[in-house]
């Protein structure tokens, strides 16, 4: 299959071999949002400064969550993560959760599905942590906006 | 927080207590879609008939995710898992794939956060399949769609 | 090893049969403590109110820390865990945090290891949360408090 | 919450950056114990020269326990453990089991986590291998009593 | 593919649908070997009795495998292990060590896979534990020999 | 135990320290086999064309499988892999499937556990998949036939 790296010429799959390539300096940024009814919102939003830290909780699943893509995605390379960020900002205009992930490594291929995996195991835990009171929640919008760092240059996608 | 389960009267997290809950048979489907090029679409479908099985491999790992759902998502139960299916529709009005999940557990609470992340894990899958081809995919759609055998009755969101 | 059911009758270890032990309903309870600095509690305390929250980054990684017990004690049952709470107070005369953990299964064996590892994980992450400003933190006290709901029959160690 | 490095400047919970930290030669050493009766030790070490090696199986599950340690701590880094030995000392005073670990790493961050980590393990498997002659056991005294090899210098803590 | 439960009728792997099987006592029974040069055994079973207990470890690996098998192999169903017990013969005549593992489980399917990823386990434990002194090892003969407890009756394959 | 280097001078296993052994390209290649009857064989090879694939679902498993290795085997290193590529030829001589598994990796101890690990994972996938319509398939002839990159040299097993 021309062009895909993840299979030989024969179409096998293989975990594509970084041996040879350079270990550098990589980032990647990802995004998505949940989207709910505005009360389930303002629930979220509440319980931040009050009490039941639905966001907190959901940030910390999503940076563990970073650290399992290579456990999740079949032909994920390990790799030495170095920095996980997660930015949810409650947006009424949704209404519901915008969520940003940031990954850094030193290593030999991208961190983009770990960004990636950051973003969707955070909307997951929103999901969960308040599903008792809305259940026709949507999680969508999962894209990489930023990869820099390996040979194929840098990616923006804004 | 009222409402929100997965927190005490006091606002602390805990993994609700489902001790008394009866265990029923139980179901849950969720579904959601990448959204990709033309290009890709082809490559890929091309790919199912001939080498290089992307839909295939995103399947299997799809299926892995929905028993790593207690392990990624952090209030949820251990459960026993009797079923995972997933259906994958390359869909070219999209374009892309559209994916859905069904799930089934003889359990005392249900598996809608199972067939989530099967469905989050078999779209990141394909994404990581093919994103040497293209970068600016959108994974969305993420919902659930039935969800039955719990005490709270069935529901339906199609 | 006389006594020790981890050991068949020539000292192999081995997982004990549990195959003709009712499923009964189980809970057992744990305790245990880190102790440091008053200016490090401090820390905490006013996190908690305010900003960084190290107990309920803490508490979750307990929860989820017996969500791993299976995983980490090589001689364990896994166990389809109903339910685990995680109290933690703040206590100036240790100086310190004490931490409780509750947990309970509807299993063929008791859930004390999951208890106590849910305590020690979540007393690690405190730890590691706030190892920055303090190094000589010493955690300790853990212990089964109460095991109820099997043969051996009701155990309270207060 | 000033001081504390895992968390940003708005109390934000992430993995802390250290992609810019060389790579050094890091160890740590912690240790800890699990006080019993006099008789539970007595059959332990009596198990140890003749049959049913709790000590053994406690060490494995502590050297396997130290590589999860990123999996358990929410906001550690991955790092290539190089090297993790355990002693453990029966000591009749206490009366116990005396446990050390040391953990060395070619890393980015500190492997006193890590260390920490195996102590739990290896006590917790010791109270899971013996609790049926004694449910009473306490652990403790776990601290860090040697970290070395990171930009914060030598911490000696005996 | 006819015959082959893991497809439907399409041909797509499935985890099968196991909801209406009835919950019973199962049993499974694996063996296997691996086959090493006379000293290297002499090596194990001098170590067993003196100090270096090679064959402890691998047992203790083997029974961890076998609660990982619903993780490695991608259509196991994960089910509650009621027993793990692992024998291993050291056998002049192979020469080498003759593995044995048992898996009980009261669930919807076998075990049979249990005990087959417990043997492979604690072989490929044996391997590493001892490869220092001998590269050309062979891990063979990894079959079923007994499974019993499901509709489909007793196999016996001695 | 003299001459295994997993044991220290008291015979207590420990993760050997590889902290000053270089970083070098490694590579390891193992083989082994699943032994079946013709009808299956023939089952596999038709599915392989037309639909169920067997062997490509296989696959994914023998490479998450060699991803998993250090969480199996006790002693050995978490190390940063490069590639894995699994190669499965059906011999209708056997009658079966051969396997063979290349791992490579930059690190400082070899990655033979790693090749054995993604062979053996493999074959059991195999077994699981057609164990409906056959149950005394025979796993065998697991060994490493390539080993290269270390301070040992060169290993040829063929």
């Amino acid at each position: 299959m021309s062009g895909l790296s993840h299979f030989d010429a024969d179409g096998k799959a293989h975990m594509v071999d970084v041996s040879d390539k350079p270990v550098t300096a990589r980032i990647a940024v990802a995004e998505g949002f949940i989207k709910m009814a505005p009360e389930t919102l303002a629930l979220i939003v509440e319980g931040r400064a009050d009490k039941g830290d639905v966001l907190g909780i959901a940030r910390i699943a999503g940076i563990m969550g970073a650290k399992k893509t290579a456990d999740l995605i079949p032909l994920c390379h390990p790799l030495p993560i170095t920095k996980v960020a997660i930015e949810m900002t409650p947006d009424e205009a949704l209404p519901g959760i915008r969520i940003s992930a940031t990954v850094k490594t030193g290593g030999q291929t991208g961190v983009e599905m770990e960004a990636l995996t950051a973003v969707s195991t955070t909307a997951l835990t929103v999901y969960d942590m308040v599903k008792a009171v809305q259940k026709d929640m949507e999680i969508g919008g999962i894209r990489v906006t930023l990869k820099d760092g390996g040979k194929s240059g840098r990616f923006e996608n804004p």
